[in-house]
């Protein structure tokens, strides 16, 4: 982050009204080709701009209009595993990015990878959706908005989620297990049908479908690019008009 | 947060164009009593203008000077349950707020009460650390500073933060197990005495002292205003120049 110095924009300011006042006295003294009097009319108009850029500023400062407050959201991808959270949150985070706001993705893999042992039992997932959501607080008191995507298969925690962060979008991806197989290319479900995996959800454990979702997804019918669109739709009409 | 529009923009551009050349025809009609030749002086002047005022903006950017890069850092104290760590760092993040940059407080209780069950076992406090490391290195990717205290007991956890994080500056506040027993408000050193509290650092778990703050503070000796002032003053020396 860079701040302006105060030197810095008392010396702008001194820079751009030399370069003014100095054009303003080439086009007095061309029109009228006395130099005196285009000196004089310069100065004149370098004190009464300061005075008036100062008052311009002050009025403005006091219209709202224009003016696009930035309500931090958080979007909160859940899903069984390999129902395509992961690829759909990344695409949808590249697409907000361009709007040039705050923005932060979070990933259940990141996050296990920087901490290993958070668990996998109904306790220790829900204690580490709290800190999730204290994390996604903590970010929108800095007006920083989220992309999230954590299986989350507990309506509790969801529900905790909800009640810790602001604007709070749940996109489902909805996507039956036997699918979600199919796309098996990291080889979890296989584990986890074989016992290697414990508390698989939608295997071994269960997946809570959400039942206030913003918006669901059917991702066995819907092309990734057109689940994305979706997406970014209704949080630019929602939050980022 | 709130964004200026691009609509807001071009129409303020616009609207101190208007008192910008009204000004310069009303100097030039005052000077010389010819209101045609008044106008065409403005006309030209508000076309010359547009593209000199730009001109100049461009090549400010081009300019480093005075442009302040603003460093996230982590202020990090530690020391024994009742040395001060609260007291202090909230002034110190009071006296920080002014300096306009933004910031934000992590104090372990706060975090302990929203997620409970965190534990206090030497394993389960350096999965806590590593958690508050990774909240700390995601508020800085966003610019945001931070002033946190934990008593993060174990030299590991805290070699952990310094390594997850920029600019780690770790604050020691140093009082002896007997200076804080005697401030024991809380009646927490009491309850470890009796053995009614686990893993209480200082009394029945370790504390490690840090071999390498940035900042020790000896609180049996320093008043805590004289305490804020020397943080503070590293901080702006260091990182708010």
């Amino acid at each position: 982050m860079y701040k302006e110095t105060n030197k810095r924009s008392i010396v702008k300011g001194i820079s751009w009204r030399i370069v003014a006042t100095t054009t303003t006295i080439i086009i007095v003294y061309a029109f009228f080709g006395r130099l005196d009097l285009a000196i004089a009319a310069g100065m004149i108009e370098t004190v009464l701009k300061i005075a008036l850029y100062w008052a311009h500023e002050r009025i403005w400062q006091k219209l709202r209009w224009g003016k696009q407050r930035i309500e931090p959201f958080n979007l909160w991808f859940t899903g069984l595993p390999l129902s395509g959270k992961t690829t759909i949150a990344d695409k949808v985070y590249e697409e907000l990015k361009k709007l040039h706001i705050p923005l932060e993705r979070l990933d259940s893999k990141d996050i296990r990878d920087v901490v290993p042992d958070i668990g996998f039992s109904r306790e220790e997932r829900n204690r580490h959706m709290k800190r999730i959501g204290h994390l996604i607080k903590t970010l929108q008191n800095n007006s920083v908005s989220t992309v999230a995507s954590f299986v989350s298969p507990y309506r509790e925690s969801r529900k905790a989620i909800r009640e810790m962060v602001k604007n709070n979008v749940v996109v489902y991806l909805k996507a039956d297990v036997n699918t979600c197989k199919q796309r098996d290319y990291k080889g979890v479900y296989e584990k986890a049908l074989k016992g290697e995996l414990q508390n698989f959800s939608g295997v071994n454990d269960v997946y809570e479908e959400p039942q206030h979702a913003e918006i669901v997804i059917d991702t066995t019918k819907t092309a990734v690019d057109e689940a994305v669109v979706t997406i970014v739709k209704y949080i630019k009409k929602n939050y980022v008009k």
